[in-house]
């Protein structure tokens, strides 16, 4: 195995109301225009694109070398709102090395992890402030918010696990987080792709 | 690499108040009598001993296979009070495989992560609610509780990371953290065995 690099301890400050890290190295920002084809009803995002390029969420990244043996570090910040039934979230992802995991400890919000391994298994894990979800090896997932408030999530990841986005965009999630009488309800993702 | 063990998405609960991990699967604690010889001063500790065999501190354990890529995770109570002038602390411990991080979210109170790599590098990187420290690769570290609330910490680290506890046991660390006039300050270890 390759030397892991020696660096410095340090400490940062986790702002559970914002989400922001301080000092953190790189902010990522994705709004609607980022989305395309990635909300069950595209219609309903293109007309809302038309008023305003809506921020859905933002990852704040602490940069550490992205080896084995060091921890990636990040904060998600996922917002209120909804595209049509569908409650605003994050792409998802697998990670590039499908064998590693990732813990989200929740500091705020409400809303669900929804998970799906590379086989098919399906799981939404409720995610409340103070609860913590194990994302564990082999499971794309995405941070999805069902309150009124922001969805903010402390991240823990392994360095050299990197990100597949790809499949997700391609094939989308076999299920959805709707909204159905004013209330979170999962369904079957109608436009969910197989063989892709 | 061997594969990673499939095991399904979980959620549990962290209660920033006690550090109780819900469900958790381990429980350690750490008493007097289990650090014999490791404050600076011995007869202090003994003497505290005698009338009560007082915890320390806790460990709560969430546990996932101890394998590269998935990541283990617990929390981390240190309670107030002192031996002699020295804060109540964790032994401390280098990982077993010594190229492996550790991140620890602090929930409650205040203290310090005592750091000290296998070169001999220290840092102290202050701990307080809503701050986190890195602790790199090749860095042995102990929470010292120099407040008067528990310090409380989520503490997430690689699968196969393993714990080596003699290397402190024995030698000790180089610094210390030790009131003077009612503050904390960071002094050198007068017992620490260099070449053992």
């Amino acid at each position: 195995m390759a030397q892991v690099s020696r660096i410095e301890p340090f400490s940062f400050g986790i702002d559970a109301a914002s989400g922001v890290i301080t000092p953190h190295q790189n902010l990522i920002q994705r709004r609607l225009s980022h989305m395309k084809g990635m909300f069950m009803d595209e219609s309903a995002r293109e007309a809302m694109f038309r008023v305003e390029d809506t921020l859905l969420y933002e990852v704040y990244e602490v940069m550490v070398p992205d080896e084995v043996g060091h921890l990636m570090i990040c904060t998600s910040i996922t917002y209120s709102g909804r595209v049509g039934r569908e409650y605003f979230m994050t792409k998802g992802h697998f990670h590039k090395n499908i064998q590693t995991a990732e813990v989200y400890y929740c500091l705020r919000g409400q809303g669900f992890m929804l998970m799906e391994s590379d086989r098919g298994d399906c799981k939404a894990e409720p995610m409340a402030a103070g609860r913590a979800v194990y994302v564990p090896a082999y499971y794309a997932h995405r941070s999805i918010n069902t309150g009124k408030e922001p969805l903010i999530s402390f991240c823990v990841y392994p360095g050299g696990a990197g990100h597949d986005y790809a499949t997700i965009e391609t094939k989308g999630f076999r299920k959805l987080v709707l909204e159905k009488n004013g209330r979170p309800q999962i369904e079957d993702n109608p436009k969910w792709k197989n063989n892709i």
